[in-house]
């Protein structure tokens, strides 16, 4: 069967409007604000009303270490939800907003794909309804704030070689990754050394993503470290007086917004910080929200298992109180060829040796989550080329290690392709689990750095560079050693060197630098370079975007 | 009597669905995108079904020279519609979109005040609809593109030093007026001069107010010269391949919103050009579509009439096709004291001497409007010092020069305190006018300015910098010396010296910089230092801002 494009396909699926979808949920018409006839934001009044009431199954979708072949994690996301709702269950998702910097570069959207997706995809992969560029004013209204503190006589010592807050804009925006401002004479600010990070990375959104409320929220902005006094005591953003007016400019970018599948479920979309120097879920608002609603709520976290769900299970869930019921872990045969050593180009052929030996990175995740005390379910994306005697190995294999498996074709038909999958989570969910986090909060940083590499990655061991070890000394002065360990890891390698796929072993993770993220509430380890601000690709997708005078947009994706 | 603060009044105001208010302009609900259930975008399906109606009457609401007495433009604007509104006529009126920047800077909301505001204020003076966003973004995705072009082997063969086009951002930034960007290292850019802007000084906001449909705002986008070939050729936005991407990201901001006033007159609030480097007006749509929808549809412009009144009729009325009615002069007596040299601090007292010389300045903008064919009405904006022998001084000067007066207390009595007003334009409205421009666009770039300079500053010429002379004998060489003049002046002073009050003689314009806005269609005539990207105060607003755990916003003006 061909399968049209996502963008087509989202083009020409018929748009419920959104007061019916939220119905379903049992949320009235007086409890939405509308943007649109198909975008909502719910009212803090509905989570008042059902907060006392039992959550339902918690369902995190994750995937192996990923590899150019390419997984479908959110399209897993979508379709699991429409299979399930297939199935008769009550179900709601959450996913994350995508950013604008992207879209317009070299990726598509993040809106799910064929027959798994969430529309208005146009709307959501464009503006949406404002969030990020809510989050964008609020971040840049606290640097603002602080070159207006230097400028009118730097009431508050602060350094300004130590300023740690640079500025966010919601573009891939390579030029101004590195810059000097406050140029022009004494007019014109206090020249200092700075730059630009994409929106996604800014602390206010992993502070939007890990807020209770919006008291919860302002509280945490308050914390923020925003840089160092000439001797050496942390600035906050508290200090700088900017946590009311941040709060006010987000104070609908909170509410969580709701749209649609393509097959009608009610869709959650709302926060997406990044997944290395952030925790890479959707806002712990829109998923305590969906399980008050829900029988089956899933989601979804960035990046391979070995990052976002430990982030998730360690951070969101920790910071939220959730205890999830299932995990499951999206992968393909052909990315699973990868691992075992086969090009992008060898895909194709049936290569038992190959999938055998990548199958241990699969294996090393289904190990990780058993760790946490909870049952896995592999997805298996099935393409044309995977053979039967492929997909028999990869279940003989998880059955072993106790995990169920299932074909997923949501992409090309939808709910009716995960109908299998649908039914292995909810067997999954009754499976007796023991939800435990990896480590307490109480141990060092090292401590609780050492036991995520070694036990999830598999490391040997950790080494700290000289940076680490003084960015550690410093936390340690600030009193900050119980907050929560959030790794900055390469995605494409359970160890810190991209190259090394499969299963690796006795390698070392190295910490080149650990940052204060104080109002999120974790220290970032950072184990490789961060890119915090993506650049435009030689052809940018931009140049071949267009709308015609009917409205219709070519182009996006 | 007292009258509470302008956030108190808003905050305790009933407010109306936005549906109710759209069926008194016969809008059905089919035809409006609700953003929430207080604000609306109107669907360009409505433009289409009643572009062949008759127009209202069109009546432009102007002031005299501005003084640090206040004249009180939008709450007359506001007031005025109200008032006609309850002399039982089909009304609606347009104002301009408020920017963040003053927000959280010094300057309160752009919203009317008193008992003449629209409202949600608190939603009108943050986000909106989002059209400031995505504005801001169209306009860095630009940029982004230009550094990108730059980077990836510069095809076009620009010169960084000749790029124009800057960046962009809503809110208070003195510290990135002037900074070097690309930084870093050859994986982060060509280092390069450059800053931001304000978004309201964004030449995208002047094309979004000034073009009448999408296809026209990307054509216009398509024209826009973003910098300069090393061999002195212009290089534009559609060179670069941003024009398509850029109106995809305008699409909804290109569509009017819609509110209401506190007496639920609908309102437009729709763009909001700076009144210096640009023309200053809402925009075209909104205006155009309000005057086939209401008997009487009223609008405001920036600054004194010197500049805004000259732009709205030479530059908006001309692309637009508008042929205004009345036009009302907003004055107060307090401020005619100022124009006759009396301090901020004695302007209680009565002083008809210093009145009758100040009036000098209302005489003038009474005799410019007269040149343009239009009756003037004087709305004087009475506060309770003013003395009868005042008033009745005002009412003789305007008599003789053929401009009806009337008192306005729209700020204290809302509608009710503008009837007189209200009748009084109703009356203008009907006497025999004769609309025309002040110049042919024929004329030469030096000809517009000098008729503006003379006709309506009272100039006794014109002279222009070297570098004024090198800009025009580029745009001559362009081929753009057909485009209208937007004169960029202090507000302050008729003269282009903000110390000259009244109504100055014998000065002469010192043009320094003429730009070209060639997707705006206008020559920028430059006569002063121009800031198009405020600082903020030493106190900014911003600090006193906050929001408690029941939504209330406090500290927004």
């Amino acid at each position: 069967m061909k399968v049209p494009s996502d963008i087509e396909i989202a083009q020409s699926a018929e748009l419920r409007p959104i007061v019916g979808i939220a119905e379903k949920l049992g949320i009235g018409e007086d409890d939405l604000e509308l943007y649109g006839r198909y975008k909502a934001k719910i009212s803090p009044a509905v989570w008042e009303r059902v907060k006392n009431n039992p959550d339902g199954k918690l369902i995190l979708v994750t995937a192996i270490t990923p590899t150019p072949a390419g997984e479908g994690k959110t399209t897993t996301t979508v379709g699991l939800s429409q299979a399930l709702a297939k199935l008769g269950q009550k179900v709601s998702f959450a996913i994350r907003e995508p950013s604008l910097g992207p879209s317009f570069g070299v990726k598509g959207g993040a809106a799910g794909g064929g027959y798994s997706q969430v529309i208005p995809m146009e709307d959501i992969n464009l503006h949406f309804t404002g969030d990020l560029h809510a989050i964008t004013t609020a971040h840049n209204l606290i640097a603002a704030m602080i070159d207006n503190s230097l400028q009118q006589g730097n009431e508050l010592n602060l350094d300004p070689r130590r300023i740690v807050w640079r500025r966010v804009m919601d573009l891939n925006e390579r030029a101004l990754r590195s810059i000097i401002l406050g140029l022009g004479g004494k007019a014109n600010g206090v020249p200092r050394e700075s730059g630009f990070d994409i929106t996604v990375a800014s602390e206010i959104m992993a502070i939007l993503c890990l807020s209770t409320d919006l008291m919860d929220l302002k509280e945490r902005i308050r914390k923020i470290v925003i840089g160092y006094t000439y001797d050496g005591k942390a600035v906050t953003a508290g200090d700088i007086g900017a946590a009311g007016s941040a709060a006010v400019l987000l104070k609908d970018a909170v509410k969580p917004n709701l749209v649609q599948t393509l097959e009608g479920v009610p869709a959650f979309i709302h926060g997406g910080p990044f997944a290395n120097i952030a925790h890479g879920c959707n806002s712990l608002q829109a998923t305590r929200l969906g399980l008050k609603l829900s029988d089956y709520f899933v989601t979804e976290a960035g990046f391979g298992a070995d990052l976002g769900a430990e982030k998730f299970l360690d951070i969101k869930c920790r910071l939220g109180g959730l205890t999830p019921s299932a995990v499951v872990i999206v992968a393909t045969v052909r990315a699973l060829k990868m691992h075992g050593g086969r090009k992008k180009t060898e895909l194709a052929q049936e290569d038992l040796a190959a999938l055998e030996k990548g199958m241990t990175n699969l294996e090393k995740h289904i190990e990780n989550i058993a760790s946490f005390g909870l049952p896995a379910v592999v997805a298996i994306n099935r393409f044309p080329t995977d053979t039967e005697a492929e997909l028999a190995l990869v279940e003989e294999k998880c059955s072993r290690l106790g995990a169920s498996v299932a074909l997923s074709e949501v992409w090309e038909k939808g709910g009716d392709g995960g109908l299998d999958l649908g039914r292995k989570v909810m067997e999954a969910c009754e499976r007796r689990s023991s939800f435990r986090f990896l480590y307490e909060a109480s141990l060092s940083p090292k401590e609780k750095i050492g036991k995520i590499a070694r036990e999830i990655y598999g490391a040997a061991g950790v080494t700290y560079t000289d940076q680490a070890e003084k960015d550690l000394a410093q936390i340690h002065e600030l009193g900050k050693d119980g907050l929560l360990v959030c790794m900055a890891k390469t995605q494409y390698s359970l160890s810190d060197d991209p190259a090394l796929l499969g299963r690796p072993e006795g390698f070392t993770v190295t910490v080149r630098e650990v940052r204060l993220s104080a109002g999120a509430g974790f220290l970032v380890a950072i184990t490789g370079s961060v890119m915090t601000m993506p650049g435009l690709p030689k052809k940018p997708a931009a140049l071949s975007i267009d709308i015609d005078e009917k409205g219709r947009i070519t182009g996006l994706f």
